[in-house]
């Protein structure tokens, strides 16, 4: 943006930032590669190379993030090239979505070659590497729907907050529809735009819905962070702010700005991981608000059917009756503790629920194929 | 997002993560400043402190980004403390957002206590310096609109691309209303996103719009790079690829499915820096497309009425009935090279056009100033 920036701008630019990289025998660059940068570069056997110039550090080093990373457990050393380049390949990774950083003499920092996406309680390095059996999750020449930002004000926390919304294709043709909405919440660490960057939720809907598997539907994405305002009239515990935002707030601000179904059987509330807690936790809490739960990959560790959540499944029969669907899913690689026990501590106690596993450890391939077999199954 | 930090999320996160860091004698946190981190902090008199933890590193520093920044020249070398802290404080600096990188043992990288912004061709750490004269860019209580993300298919690059449209706070309430719409670009090495985030564009029009100052509209942001697809029937340079983009595939799909005032009285195009020159250049070509375009810091060096960009400017009395507005405009610390002089010969030709200076460099707080000025223009 100075001056000899600009003077190059237009010619030059549009020339060098965003020709796609051509594929060689190294592999492609991956999809989240910021545009012109040759590295990350993923092989046809899903290998990975990275590669940064920093002739003056003694130490560079790869971190996948997480304890079961799909690009490998890392730290991955990587080797000084003569010119000053820092590079490793990886043996074949996972595919889907990963977080990582690079350490440069001891100092943890992104790749100045990936996009950032909001992870880990900071932006973090990304990167995406194709995964041939998500076609699900790709973006192809269907009718798109819309991502929305919709700032409201909170009564819960006193602050302006932002929210994420997809708008199903057909939302602006009729004005007289309406539809019902799936509250949808991301994992500890990310933002309300997780799933629409990370878990390409807007991706998977419209494809489901050009296939005629899910029905429209309103799809709003919150912060699950929120701190209750101390001057509060009623006093809100910090672990029930995200839930009393949602009641009081966000609820009420959807409804009066969308066409939504604005009753408990046009609303679920879902979401992955720390999400999956507060979806389940928060749609116990208000039964009359929502009818339908999705719980991804979240802990219920020695749960207890007739006491846990106040004693709401104690009753199985008055469960199933309120419940119009429980979705548990875990991934198969992640631990079964707290997960597989928890479906097969409901299964014994008659709660109705449908259960679903996947290949995937904790990370977004497990969660974007959970979104896409609990979608078809909502509002019907 | 391992099963520890889903276990400490609801609880910890929920306090730690997202909780205002409170002001106190040394400052206070930037508002692009991640949730919960002390650092970067801003002292009344607008200092600024940087601080990151780099035990490991021979050397730290603070490099703002491109020839004027407002945080100053730099780099400025950082000092270590005896617990591997580095820190440095910058004199009082500009008030507005401000890009900048850190360099650990020379390698250049994001402070990962900040937000990133899409800028300088890369994800990129930036800074809000709050300042107090922009009150008309401050989130506010009053209506907000929607920042919405179309996708579309281009004709001329045969790739999906991705605009964002501010939609005004009626947008959804009156479903017979048309509105305008303004076309409106970013600068070189930033993207689609860079006026939502970096230029607080929803904000400004929101405040706008609630003291009735200017018109209800529309703004589409569109990334201006494009690479015509080779195959093309007929054959688009490089330079003239986004033009066409608008042209051929954004203005249809935009006035597919918005409510829009889809002629050339309904539509302005203006942007800043690279996009003010894209701005002039694809109006001038397309006469019919546009009737008003805004021109914030770009450059027209050995501009000659009478012959530069076709000679569109030549007939000062066509020109005039022709184009409705013709908004120039520039920042008084920039360099009045291609831009005090260009102003000066428009006027001397006679062709009419708002002149507008305000204080800033080559920088956000500028062209947010620019907008704000330009938007109760437009479509009067």
């Amino acid at each position: 943006m100075t001056g000899s920036l600009i003077a190059i701008g237009i010619v030059a630019l549009a020339g060098v930032c965003c020709a796609a990289a051509p594929a060689d025998s190294d592999g492609t660059p991956a999809p989240t590669n910021v545009p012109g940068r040759q590295y990350p570069r993923i092989a046809a056997d899903l290998r990975v190379t990275f590669r940064v110039k920093a002739p003056e550090a003694q130490k560079v080093q790869l971190a996948p993030r997480g304890n079961d990373n799909g690009l490998g457990a890392g730290p991955f050393d990587m080797q000084r090239g003569p010119d000053g380049t820092w590079s490793v390949t990886t043996p074949p990774v996972r595919p889907g979505f990963h977080y990582y950083e690079l350490i440069i003499d001891g100092f943890r920092c992104n790749d100045p070659n990936s996009a950032t996406f909001f992870g880990w309680g900071q932006h973090t390095s990304g990167i995406e590497v194709p995964d041939p059996a998500a076609d699900f999750s790709a973006a192809k020449d269907v009718p798109h729907g819309e991502i929305r930002t919709m700032w409201y004000r909170s009564t819960v926390t006193g602050q302006l907050r932002r929210a994420i919304i997809y708008t199903p294709p057909d939302y602006d043709r009729d004005a007289q529809k309406r539809y019902p909405v799936l509250y949808l919440q991301h994992g500890a660490g990310e933002s309300e735009l997780a799933w629409s960057m990370q878990g390409r939720l807007n991706f998977i809907m419209d494809n489901l819905l050009a296939d005629g598997r899910a029905l429209p539907m309103l799809v709003v994405m919150d912060n699950g962070y929120a701190t209750p305002v101390a001057a509060a009239a009623d006093r809100i515990a910090n672990a029930e702010a995200f839930g009393e935002v949602v009641a009081r707030d966000l609820i009420p601000a959807v409804d009066a700005r969308y066409r939504t179904v604005a009753n408990r059987d046009g609303r679920a509330i879902a979401g992955l991981s720390m999400g999956a807690m507060q979806a389940l936790r928060v749609a116990l809490k208000h039964p009359h608000l929502f009818s339908a739960i999705g719980w991804f990959s979240g802990i219920e560790r020695n749960f207890d059917p007739a006491a846990s959540h106040g004693g709401a499944f104690a009753d199985a029969t008055a469960f199933n009756a309120r419940w119009r669907l429980l979705f548990v899913a875990r991934g198969r690689h992640e631990s079964p503790d707290g997960r597989v026990d928890f479906h097969e501590k409901l299964q014994q106690a008659g709660v109705r629920h449908v259960w679903f596993e996947c290949d995937g450890a904790h990370e977004w391939r497990v969660w974007r194929r959970h979104l896409h077999e609990m979608a078809p199954l909502l509002f019907r």
